[in-house]
């Protein structure tokens, strides 16, 4: 039940933050669009800090639930390589939940310039994410020095935020967002390839 | 005088943008900022939108000011390849007018993605800089083909966006934005040599 209603409140919180974005959002914003009293939800989250940190991480597990899980873990067909792209190019897909859950992500770290206290959630939230990428680059070329795959992980989730911001706000079309994200990833693995050679 | 009377319009602006963000700026608020009326601001920008457009185009000015001008028509001694990393990398300085500048425009971006109005001018400003540096690509390597130029520029663009954004919340310091920002030159500049050869 309480889990059911803060899942509810983080869902609203989203889609609050993707509509009309986190700058001046007020808590009872939040509470009118899941439907609850601003009490309630000042109940489940101590302050409106607490609702953003919570928000972020329920953007970044939405987000891994449909990008399919770590990446390098796909469906038993893929290889290492196809995998990471299929989990990456997930991001990019014409799909509300999608849109909404890419456009929430896009703007808390926009706001953190802004706002110090965001900064420390969605550096947890990061450093998961580049955990992922680090692993799923290992897993493609595993006699990699690590300083190269977190070089690569780190680069590829710029690129992927820089070109997710562009698809959101109608400067690129999907399908060359697309290209250009899957481009990258083989531009990445190349280098990483160099870097192996180099290092063995 | 006019000319002057706009130019300390648009560089408040910016610093308005930079400190606060562009949500909810009232155009009280850049007229306070520029020791005037708001009677004359309006007098020299139609709108709050016509503020805002030429804000984009003074701050797009200005960072190809700081940054050398047009890449690979550097300092004699720079060879393309050299001329393209040296322009890159100014855009990471800790100067306060550099930082004003990034905060600026990351905040104008990600704003787009709200505010269809600004769409239109970012596509220009973006337009601007894409062809600087298919250009500075091209000037790397002639005999590449011109699709993957435009690729490489998209996507240097896109990559030192998302760093940038991670450099100003203070998620990366400084030299690291460097470091990574200078190895995705040299992973690009390698895909075009690849390209290439595949062209020829």
């Amino acid at each position: 039940m309480g889990a059911d209603r803060r899942t509810d409140i983080l869902r609203a919180a989203a889609r609050v933050i993707a509509r009309r974005g986190v700058r001046g959002l007020r808590v009872s914003e939040v509470a009118a669009e899941a439907g609850i009293s601003t009490a309630l939800v000042y109940y489940h989250f101590k302050d409106r800090a607490g609702i953003l940190h919570r928000t972020l991480e329920f953007i970044s597990d939405r987000a891994e639930r449909y990008t399919g899980g770590h990446p390098g873990q796909g469906s038993r067909e893929d290889n290492p390589r196809q995998a990471l792209e299929r989990s990456l190019l997930l991001e990019f897909q014409d799909r509300p939940e999608v849109r909404e859950n890419s456009t929430a992500w896009g703007e808390l770290q926009a706001t953190a310039v802004f706002d110090p206290e965001l900064r420390e959630a969605l550096a947890g939230a990061r450093l998961i994410w580049l955990r992922r990428l680090t692993d799923a680059l290992g897993r493609i070329h595993p006699a990699s020095p690590a300083s190269a795959r977190t070089l690569g992980a780190e680069r590829l989730t710029a690129t992927l935020e820089g070109l997710s911001t562009r698809w959101l706000s109608g400067l690129l079309r999907l399908e060359h967002a697309r290209e250009l994200m899957r481009e990258a990833i083989a531009v990445e693995v190349a280098q990483l390839e160099r870097r192996t050679a180099v290092a063995l």
